[in-house]
């Protein structure tokens, strides 16, 4: 069960672990009274009194021995655990539109637990994840959508996926889906009005304007539904696996595709060095890239085993790389991938393309026929890298929709939701054609809005809130 | 070599990682002119317009897109990478006494990369560790001193180490060392004037009033440096090693010391779930506790190994807890154990305690006489922790200076400067006794004054400040 809304919250809003600053957020009707039993402004203010939005110097005290403080009176230099600066949000100019305080202190974590140990004594409970954001929503500062797009700013992997978060959080697939909402309801509206009227057909309306509302809201509906396979593999990742026999240059290739592309500041979270997988940025789409060779079990027979292997490879892959050889004729292992190949799902990368070539390419058609591309590279000598991702990125992007105009859907809720009002419209769509009664057309309308309203939330229920904000950070 | 100060630094300065919150920081005379081209406030104004201290809401945009951007026009949504608070810190009213312009934007890696990567192409550059710490200093706004507990706060393991890195933060150590630095500079004034007057002995000064001082100045750099081996403990942590044949509890003990007292809300960084060693706070002070199972070679006789294993316990650890089942006789490989014990340096720990005992304490101590204590417990029920922590404690804090009021000295380099300014006066003190000649008096107090004037930072070199801001976390 989730906790009242009238309690006062906070967490640590930083990343765990030692930094230079860590923040402590305080949020709630109470957040002024819990916050300055521990926050004392240095100028000798009350908490009350400071200006809001105004960063000021304060002490942060121990939380035992700062009871029954009396203002004015200086507390032993000995309890102070910290100097901060601390910044007082009024409601509703605040990021959850209550109270806030936020205290910026040193970013140890001795210091922000003991800070934390001394609101929660002051009053305060621990926020579950999301909670902040959640009331932000409850309170209207932002809607569903635009929530989702805040942990999908804090979670995305390449810029790309930051800047599809961003025109989420900004509503601009908000106000897509509320304009699509809106035309239903209307229509809905109109229909319904033609039933309270006893009119059992829907000239209130006119069917010929009813037929082009259902159209146009079908097509922007179908637009998004397709984004969606795009969407979530933009936010999400897509797998990418490369598979070939020993020694023909697969972590080469990973090397070469992954020093191409690397954050210069910062190392995205995640990408642990594992041998197996890693994560890039191929043209700003994440990409996990797993090199099969890991999982390779050197005690079975070699065929059995390049099967196993790929057919692992096939299942968890949006895009498989086999990687060839050029300089070398086909071995077994190499013919044993290739008739194991889902063509469509391919990408044939020959290596060593500085080298003279012994591979014919009329024999790969042959082999693995229909594949989505035949490349000549050098990994080590990085030649044919761009050729490559550009190839990639047109494999995964193959509806060549992220580059048109408009918004992305990226979030398996959203794409559900548009799918669900997408069949609502393309039943009401028959219904009228085939003339039936209002009442059928209009529980497939409202069918259909509500699928939408669950996306910024103006239909929602506790349990899709819960199941939203539990996937968010403590703090955010 | 460091760089300019003229150069406008930036940096990530919360934790790497996914969190709410993520504050990037630029400092230098140009911060403004700086982050103006990548943060544009909502309310319209420039960055420069903005009332100091307080914050605003700002759109953060991605660095080539707003080259160029003419104020008051809108950029097209689309390059927009977050939205952020920005604060103006107009110097000297900041951390670093130059303008700082902070910016508090969601806690994504990507959202802080690409935010860096569009500060450094506007001219900053990447912030060197301790950097904006090292400019406070530069700029007069901390002393050297003060600066380092700057690092203290941030790695303090323990609410203890807290409360001594703010002391210093707040400048006591600096305060009491420039005390005494004052003195010895004032004695020194006196005696190097009656040289310049030709008066070759003291008695310019006062023979009686010198040798009082330096016994003043002796005394309390005594108490400094003594304070030191506390200090050291208290910062960085005791070494704590638990050694006992198998099956005897060591587990039990490290569990129940281990789940007693912590942390709540975050867990201390850098205690591993490892075997071998576990992080806690005995009573506040740092202890990191040692299983010395763990190196155990089963394959070695035991006896050697019983002896090897020990050995490498005395080595490396402040304390060793010798822990015995008190419900069974002494094995061989409890008496190989204590025939190898330094018993300063043991606490003789009886575990088992609700069992009958079997082991006779007269035996104990003679076969371990002078040893630093012998407590029972019981691992498994709780039994006898608080005495045994209690022991600990007082153990390692064999002078008892931590409860005595004043401050400690918890930095290797201090108490070296102190012991350097502890010889340059006892050293001073036996010329005056000598009666030997001014020249020689005021050489061994120029020595004691200028070590002194190392802690706070009056006298430094590139070198020591190198040293000590190398060791800070970027961003600070």
């Amino acid at each position: 069960m989730h906790g009242a809304l009238d309690d006062t919250i906070c967490a640590i809003a930083t990343p765990p672990g030692e930094g230079g600053i860590g923040v402590i957020r305080v949020s709630g009707i109470h957040a002024l009274d819990v916050a300055a039993q521990v926050i004392l402004p240095r100028s000798g203010k009350l908490l009350h009194e400071l200006v809001s939005h105004k960063m000021t110097v304060a002490d942060v005290c121990a939380p035992a021995l700062t009871a029954g403080t009396v203002r004015g009176v200086q507390l032993p230099a000995r309890f102070v655990i910290d100097e901060a600066l601390v910044v007082v949000m009024k409601g509703p100019h605040s990021y959850t539109g209550e109270d806030v305080v936020e205290v910026q202190c040193h970013g140890g974590p001795v210091v922000l637990d003991q800070l934390c140990r001394g609101l929660l004594a002051a009053g305060a409970r621990l926020a579950e994840p999301g909670e902040f954001t959640r009331r932000a929503f409850l309170n209207g500062r932002l809607d569903l959508a635009q929530a989702e797009a805040v942990l999908d700013t804090i979670r995305a992997k390449t810029t790309r996926s930051l800047t599809i978060a961003q025109s989420q959080r900004r509503g601009e697939l908000s106000r897509q889906v509320e304009l699509i909402r809106s035309d239903l309801v209307t229509a809905l509206a109109h229909i319904e009005a033609a039933l309270d009227f006893g009119d059992e057909d829907i000239t209130f309306v006119g069917k010929a304007e009813l037929c082009g509302l259902l159209e146009a809201a079908g097509f922007k509906l179908q637009r998004l539904v397709e984004s969606g396979n795009e969407g979530r593999i933009l936010r999400e990742g897509a797998v990418v696996a490369i598979l070939g026999r020993p020694n023909v240059g697969k972590s080469s290739l990973l090397n070469a595709l992954l020093h191409s592309d690397r954050a210069i500041v910062t190392p995205i979270p995640g990408t642990t060095r594992d041998v197996l997988e890693e994560l890039v940025s191929i043209e700003g789409i994440p990409v996990r890239l797993v090199d099969t060779a890991g999982i390779r079990q050197t005690d079975d027979p070699v065929e059995a085993e390049g099967i196993r292997r790929s057919r692992l490879a096939w299942q968890d892959a949006d895009l498989v790389l086999i990687l060839l050889d050029g300089s070398e004729a086909l071995s077994d292992d190499d013919l044993s991938l290739l008739s194991s190949c889902e063509a469509a799902q391919v990408i044939l990368v020959l290596n060593k393309c500085d080298l003279p070539r012994q591979l014919s390419r009329a024999q790969l058609e042959a082999l693995c026929p229909g594949h989505g591309g035949m490349i000549d590279i050098s990994a080590t000598m990085r030649l044919g890298l761009d050729e490559l991702r550009g190839t990639i990125r047109t494999r995964l992007m193959t509806g060549g929709l992220e580059s048109r105009e408009g918004v992305l859907v990226t979030n398996l809720r959203h794409i559900d939701a548009c799918s669900r009002a997408l069949l609502g419209v393309t039943q009401a769509q028959q219904s009228v054609a085939d003339d039936r009664a209002g009442e059928l057309i209009a529980v497939d309308l409202r069918i259909a809005a509500d699928a939408l309203g669950e996306i910024t939330g103006v239909i929602t229920t506790d349990d899709i809130l819960e199941r939203i904000f539990s996937e968010f950070c403590i703090g955010k």
